[in-house]
């Protein structure tokens, strides 16, 4: 939610005015501008063979449908330290990332994230239990995949041959 | 800066609560959680033969040495729109976005960016005249660079051979 009707700062109305060649939300009282920042998030490509590493998202948007593990960066968190972290949590298992695949742009619409950084990844670790935002997490095979809930996930999932080859 | 003592939204005090595995600011009236983004950057990697553009800073911080071409991504905008705005608004060179190089975390200390996209490009069009926030740019020889002044252009100009490679 981009919306800044108050200051963060000192809590008096903001009015928009020109800043930094955009028009921003400034505080009327303490003159603090108020920059809104892209929402980036990271998604995790693991293979093993000619299998793909899903999670099953346990609530919305998309509930029930399958993704590659994936989640928010937080401002102070290195994307690659990101990725590690979301396959640990909702996968149970530990990776290295091994490669950056591509950065996309909102390829999903619904407001999940302006930013994807998409990694590629390798498990050395860990045992396969389902975790945090994920209902159920498995392997599947590039044959017999399942109902996939988000366009980032299709993306991808559709450049597997071009992703294994590079 | 990551401040948020009153609510964007009503505009009542914010208190540190439990939400969405972290500790974050909620509104004490409508209950609206704040989520702290990423900030994020694009750098360009542009060369010409055995020369690379750089830009002289207008600005602090590190004003008056030199850089690659860069800046803040806002929340609508592909990276690699991005990418070439900056390098147009402060090169006058329109540039086509070639090669996703990498992404950086904090590469430099002073909190200009969480997250840094580095991309290469090549000249497409345009007339070389410094503008935006650069003084002055120009092309540089390898041998003979400038005084540069980020960390986040010596990483870059410390790999040329390998994204020459690339």
């Amino acid at each position: 939610m981009r919306i800044a009707n108050f200051c963060p700062i000192c809590g008096a109305p903001t009015t928009m005015r020109e800043r930094f060649g955009k028009v921003r939300p400034v505080c009327s009282q303490c003159n603090h501008t108020v920059f809104f920042e892209p929402k980036v998030a990271v998604v995790v490509f693991v293979t093993n063979g000619e299998q793909i590493l899903l999670v099953q998202r346990a609530n919305d948007p998309a509930r029930d449908t399958w993704a590659l593990p994936a989640g928010f960066v937080d401002p102070e968190e290195d994307p690659r330290e990101a990725a590690r972290r979301e396959t640990l949590e909702e996968t149970g298992l530990a990776v290295e990332i091994t490669q950056l695949i591509d950065v996309l742009h909102r390829p999903d619409a619904n407001g999940l994230a302006d930013i994807v950084l998409a990694f590629r990844a390798e498990v050395i670790g860990g045992q396969l239990h389902a975790g945090d935002d994920a209902a159920d997490a498995g392997w599947f095979a590039r044959t017999a995949l399942p109902e996939i809930g988000f366009k980032t996930t299709e993306i991808l999932l559709s450049r597997w041959s071009e992703i294994d080859g590079s």
